[in-house]
């Protein structure tokens, strides 16, 4: 028996299927971030981000290139003795042909130190644009907004830009 | 070539594929209402909810209709120096047709005062029943529920109704 | 009409339907453990364990089978006064035939106690193995690993393993 189905609609259920399945990817990126972070692992935090990325942790605070980025992270391993980070809250839209998106996710990270302070905790957004080259996602710019810390290291942060009222 | 495929199966496939769709916009929204509120957006919360809604978010704390919500959000600028709301546990269960939708999922939200007193923690659930109408997913009933709280401004909350023992 | 569609790229397409609808429900139960860890069901929670599972939430803390795993819920009512489990970062690995599932997700959780001693926090990651004999999704083997805790009651934990520099 042959299908009556529309070519048309097909070709639809096609592209639907595909932003599904580049959505599921990209919230791996951002977890496979995450896990790697809080695994002291600076190389692989690196191979996600492009060559020529873009990251900003606060105002004062922020590299340009892989290799650079992948300078600032030699030193989670001595500064933390843990971290936790949760992402949550993931909204994902998408450029052209899935090759581009743009993404706001929520985070909810706990820092203890190797230095005798406080547990640190931080409160805010990663603000992301991918880009999928053909073997795969990768940041190219990840901005790290604050809506509020308790006890973090870094003294200023991006605000995420809540009204004033 | 012609494809062999039953086209009750495929009609099932469809519906599944959307299914899917629908379920990221029900998570969409969600987000969406976290996010207007942590940048303190009043107006744009409230568009996210249907004309007649039923909101409680406390047993004393509540308000039936768009209008007389949004008049309780007027407040949040001023209350909060800063919120980071964040939702994760989201199970969604569809109505006939994907018209409605059935939501729970977990919260944990952050909250500074501009009133100079301790930070509050909300630990809990969201409670929703969404429509659409064509337009897109409103809620329709949003109630929150508490495990508990540290140091919240709320006296009192509707409870998760954990079971004794 | 008849569609032109390669049958061979419709069962793709369907192979990537079908991972996409089970990841959701492998989402799904691990919500649900966490809405009935939080509720105090514990039958609710054995049920979503396999006859001979394996559970381990800490170095001294599991059990084995479901039988035993259900006498070790038996105290959760009793010693904690409330919980919020909140499950995020999600990673889903499926083997053959989507039958089984190797499943990586973030916690934090929060717990207030029956005795008078501070609130616990854990924050770290659970470990799954599931699997579905055609019923749903199970767990076979659920890993509790801490990143780190506040005031926890249970001393010692499983640890990520995060790298020493």
């Amino acid at each position: 028996m042959t299908t009556t189905q529309n070519p048309a609609t097909q070709k639809a259920a096609d592209q639907v299927l595909a932003e599904l399945v580049e959505t599921e990817r990209v919230h791996r990126l951002l977890f496979t971030y995450a896990f790697h972070l809080d695994m002291n692992h600076p190389d692989e935090i690196a191979a996600l981000f492009t060559e020529d990325c873009y990251v900003s942790y606060g105002p004062d605070f922020g590299a340009e290139g892989r290799e650079a980025y992948r300078e600032t992270l030699g030193g989670i391993g001595s500064f933390f003795a843990a971290t936790s980070h949760h992402v949550s809250n993931i909204v994902v839209d998408f450029g052209p042909d899935l090759r581009t998106a743009t993404v706001r996710s929520s985070l909810y990270a706990w820092h203890r130190y190797t230095r005798d302070r406080p547990d640190g905790h931080f409160f805010g957004q990663y603000h992301d644009e991918l880009v999928n080259s053909g073997d795969g996602w990768r940041f190219a710019r990840r901005e790290l907004r604050a809506a509020g810390v308790v006890d973090f290291h870094v003294k200023k942060q991006i605000p995420i830009g809540r009204a004033e009222s």
